[in-house]
C-alpha cells in the first residue's frame, strides 16, 4: 500500500482511478506540504522528502501545472493559487482574442520509499475559447491536441498528463 | 553595515534612498533565495534564515505583495512571478469592468543578526483603469488611497509601503 499525500481530493480520485486498473493500492493522506517557489521537479522533490519525514512508508505527492505560451508560461507551477483566485473565468479574460493558444499540462509524480524517484508526463494542447464541460481545475479550459473539446468532455485518464506520469511510475514500479 | 540579499536590483534602490536619509549603510548583495509557497511573513521568515547563513552578518530581505480584493487576492505573493508573465496589462485585462478596484500592498522586511525580526507597512488603494507613469513592478497601476494618480507618478518613499516598513525597521534599529 502507497499513500498518497495531497490537500486535493480530487486529484486523489483520479490518480487512484488510475492504479486501480493496475492493481496498486494508495491511500489518502490530506496534508498540505510546504511547496517552495521553483521549478516543477524541484517543487515535488521537496514535498516527497517532507512527505516521507513524515509517513515514514511508501509515498507519492503529485505536482502539475498548466503553461500557457501567450501568457509566458502563466499561470505555471502556481497553478493552484491561480486556479483559487482568479479561476478559469480569468484565464479566459487574459486569453481574450490571444492567437497563440498553446498550452501544455505537465504531472510530475514524485515516490519515496526513502529513495525518490520522479516521473513526468506532458500533454500538449490549446486553451479554448470559452469553457465547455464541468469537472475540476482547468479541466473545462484545456483541449488536448488531436481533440476538438476539452478535459472536462472526454475520457482524460487514457491520455492525461497525470495518467502519463502514472504510467511510467506503474512500469518501473512493476518491474 | 547592512547586507540586502535579493535578486531585484530595482528593489535595493529604493531601500537604499530611504535608508539613507537616516545614515544607514546598506550593500546589495545579488542572490536569488529559495520562496516557499504561504503567507508573506512566512516567506520571509524562510528567506532572512538562509539570507543569514550565507551571509553572518547584518542582513536584510524584503518581500512585497499586491492584494486586489476583486481577484481574490490575487496576485499576492506570487505578485512578482505574476508580473514577469502577465504583468501589469493582465491585471488591468482582469480588472476590466471590476467595480471593486480596492487593492493594498504589503511590505515585509526581515532583519537579522542570527536574531531575527520582521517589520510591516501597508498602503491601502485602487487599481488604476490604465498604466500611469514610468516605473517598475506595479507601481503605474496602483494608486495610494487620497492620491488621484499611481505610485509610478507620485513621489512614492514618503507613503510607500516599503518605505512604511524600514521606517518601522530604523525606529527600533536606532533604539
Amino acid at each position: 500500500m502507497i499513500y498518497f499525500v495531497s490537500s486535493n481530493k480530487n486529484k486523489f480520485r483520479e490518480v487512484k482511478r488510475i492504479l486501480d486498473r493496475y492493481n496498486i493500492d494508495i491511500e489518502f493522506k490530506e496534508l498540505s506540504l510546504i511547496e517552495i517557489q521553483g521549478e516543477i521537479e524541484e517543487i515535488a522533490k521537496h514535498k516527497i522528502k517532507d512527505a516521507y519525514k513524515i509517513i515514514k512508508d511508501e509515498v507519492i505527492v503529485e505536482d502539475d501545472a498548466l503553461f500557457i505560451d501567450e501568457l509566458n508560461g502563466f499561470p505555471g507551477v502556481y497553478s493552484s493559487y491561480v486556479y483559487k483566485t482568479i479561476g478559469n473565468d480569468g484565464i479566459l479574460k487574459l486569453m481574450k482574442d490571444a492567437k497563440n493558444r498553446d498550452a501544455r499540462f505537465v504531472s510530475v509524480i514524485a515516490y519515496s520509499n526513502g529513495y525518490t524517484k520522479l516521473f513526468k508526463g506532458i500533454v500538449e494542447g490549446f486553451i479554448a475559447e470559452n469553457k465547455q464541460g464541468v469537472s475540476w481545475g482547468y479541466d473545462p479550459i484545456f483541449i488536448p491536441k488531436g481533440y476538438t473539446t476539452t478535459y472536462a468532455m472526454i475520457e482524460k485518464d487514457k491520455i492525461s498528463h497525470r495518467s502519463m506520469a502514472l504510467k511510467e511510475f506503474v512500469r518501473w514500479y512493476k518491474s
